[in-house]
């Protein structure tokens, strides 16, 4: 595989990563497939993200510095970025000569659509037998929603999320509240990551198979896998799970407390040493005697007096004293964080969680760290997102042998 | 490495995965490290569970038929188990075999638990140089705060997801909710999964080290990874991100509505052509003509207005009717599943992700199928969640060697 591209603008230093030598083309746009990318270029895969000429949509969203999306500074680290109008013959040809020295190609348009455009998984793999070809789709490649559009939005309401996110019934008019985040669409990202590295590992082990595969990944289904017992419970006893705003069902004290001037304290203090020891740190002893709270059934069961009782010591107090009195009594517990709290962190700034670099496009700002830690051959953050096709110009010389001249001529026919 | 042994509740078929040949010891208990084995699992590693003879006390959690767990059928699902107490030494000596035989552990304890045990990372690479340990801890394995114990509900709330689940500030004086899972655990499982399968890749393929390596993932992180532009944009504009309920703070419309027979629909309508649809479906041609909505920041702008256009067409009909006519215009709109219209609805059944299998503990059970779909090496559901060392005696004769005695012996001794 040709050696990456030397980084002109990476003042931040580079160090392998368990996927380095792989690489990856991403036609990607909004979130999920370039959040798959990000991962991937995370952890040390060359990742080349191919943008219409217009860039992806995802560089206009969220708050700007100097007309340049913030957010982009961390969806498009670490990766390069190449222009192809995919409509057009030659930016059609420039995707193929990529998956030809390439490992890995990920796509998030609609199901068919990449097939419409002349890159079907046939055409991609006649072009290279050992791609591994990942779809992210609102419904998946198959069935008979496939042509279905889904966002984010309607995977994480399809996928049972969104109705556990609310208050009880009847607490409130209001509606179920979306994770503040695309959440639908982030974890369609990992799970394709995780197709995409298992096939990487069947195809290249010693006695693998030598050749690609395919990585099918909706939306509504990468939700509907991590809902736990949603739907086994309902298909022996007929049970429709409802929402508890801020507690778990099967298990109390935990939940949300205000505090004195206004913040919320999550605690979690459900086993039976823990609440003790929150009883201790309340000074209200004879609760942990009290038959209603005896264990945590009991607890479950007469769930409102227990959470007023704890209400009522925590909205006496300011938040520094409750969480200071709760990590002195070594019972689980934090403040909803929110950004401030968050940048103040000691242990993400120990970690490198919270880590400051200098953004050629918007300045100093501070990205979050590297998820999983692989101290052995950590990767950390080499670049941050680009300017559309800032690498154009050198990996379709590079990569695909093509003069000064013919990149001139294909920018002129808008081709990239 | 050893065959698998035959498995006898199996009246599910087995075929491939594309990490078949990969075997995983998992120290896990309750979610997060336990999700990432079963997510290994159905891409067709094998999955031994090593329990305490008291068993896993997730196995109480939930529902249950006949005294057994049913989301167990799930979470333990394609695994074998085995018990093994950990605080003797024949137990211990137990997984340090195993250890010598596998490719990967798994593990969630308190960070630095297993080391107090004896099972250091250094005694672990002793018995097996190949070896990929993977920690799952609250806060990680080095820092100031590693020590403090961390559940799902505190790494969600550390790494600002709990904040911005709510309601606009204002709106209600209702904490912010808990998304209704565990999903700090199960983010974090998947994370632990990607560190997992890319130091597999690192070792196994052709040039690479042949060693295993540490993957360390903390729950607070794994959260704080998915948070897109909030820790940018703090850092850059000193912006804290407050939360908008059902609405996307950068896009409209994009929110939930209710219908007249009380239901919610999930709209997602933000581009302009979608918005010129849902105003044809509404019957309100002029609203896409309005100068307060002619573009996105308009909309945005304007949002209270706009919802309440589309609230007052969405509460004059009921749920089947906005479906019907959001469908038809081709806009992206699902009603707020609950488990019964996950069941119900006919993509998850032709994809095979509402998948009826028979338990032997609890009968007639749906699972979610296997996510991502690989279709060229799809394993599916091999078996349900068996019971606390089901595979004791087959594991522990068939791959380390003893004798009926000596595993008699170990019984009697509470090792096993």
């Amino acid at each position: 595989m040709t050696k990456r591209p030397r980084d002109e603008n990476n003042t931040l230093g580079t160090k392998g990563g368990p996927l380095d030598g792989i690489r990856v083309i991403e036609l990607g746009h909004f979130i999920a497939a370039p959040f798959c990318a990000r991962l991937l270029a995370d952890l040390g895969a060359e990742v080349i993200k191919v943008e219409p000429p217009s860039g992806d949509p995802v560089r206009e969203w969220g708050l700007k510095k100097d007309g340049n999306s913030i957010w982009w500074s961390v969806h498009g680290r670490n990766k390069q970025t190449v222009t192809a109008n995919l409509k057009s013959e030659a930016g059609r040809q420039i995707v193929i000569d990529l998956v030809k020295q390439s490992d890995v190609l990920i796509e998030n348009f609609r199901a068919g659509h990449l097939a419409q455009l002349g890159l079907s998984d046939e055409v991609l793999r006649e072009a290279n037998q050992r791609l591994i070809i990942a779809h992210v789709s609102g419904f998946g490649q198959t069935g008979p929603d496939k042509d279905r559009s889904g966002f984010g939005a309607i995977g994480e309401a399809m996928g049972g999320l969104r109705y556990l996110t609310n208050h009880a019934p009847g607490t409130t008019d209001l509606p179920p509240v979306r994770v503040g985040i695309s959440i639908g669409d982030s974890i369609a990202g990992m799970y394709a990551a995780i197709g995409i590295i298992s096939g990487l590992w069947q195809r290249d082990h010693v006695g693998g198979t030598n050749q690609g595969q395919p990585v099918d990944v909706a939306l509504t289904e990468s939700v509907l896998s991590m809902m736990e017992g949603l739907i086994p419970e309902h298909s022996v006893l007929g049970v429709v799970r409802e929402p508890v705003g801020a507690r778990i069902p099967t298990a109390a004290p935990t939940s949300a407390y205000r505090s004195a001037d206004g913040k919320w304290i999550v605690i979690a203090a459900n086993s039976q040493p823990l609440f003790a020891s929150l009883c201790t740190v309340m000074e209200r002893p004879e609760l942990s005697e009290d038959p209603r709270f005896r264990d945590n059934q009991s607890r479950v069961n007469n769930v409102d007096a227990l959470d007023d009782a704890i209400q009522s010591w925590t909205e006496g107090l300011d938040i520094e004293q409750i969480e200071a009195a709760l990590v002195k009594g070594n019972i689980p517990a934090s403040r909803i964080y929110n950004a401030e709290d968050i940048a103040l962190d000691r242990q993400y700034r120990a970690r490198g969680m919270v880590h400051e670099v200098e953004d050629p496009l918007i300045g100093r700002v501070s990205h979050p760290g590297v998820v999983p830690h692989m101290p052995e051959s950590e990767r950390h953050l080499c670049w941050t997102g680009r300017k559309i096709g800032a690498d154009s110009d050198t990996i379709l010389s590079t990569l695909l042998g093509m003069s000064k001249e013919r990149i001139e001529e294909l920018r002129r026919e808008g081709a990239i």
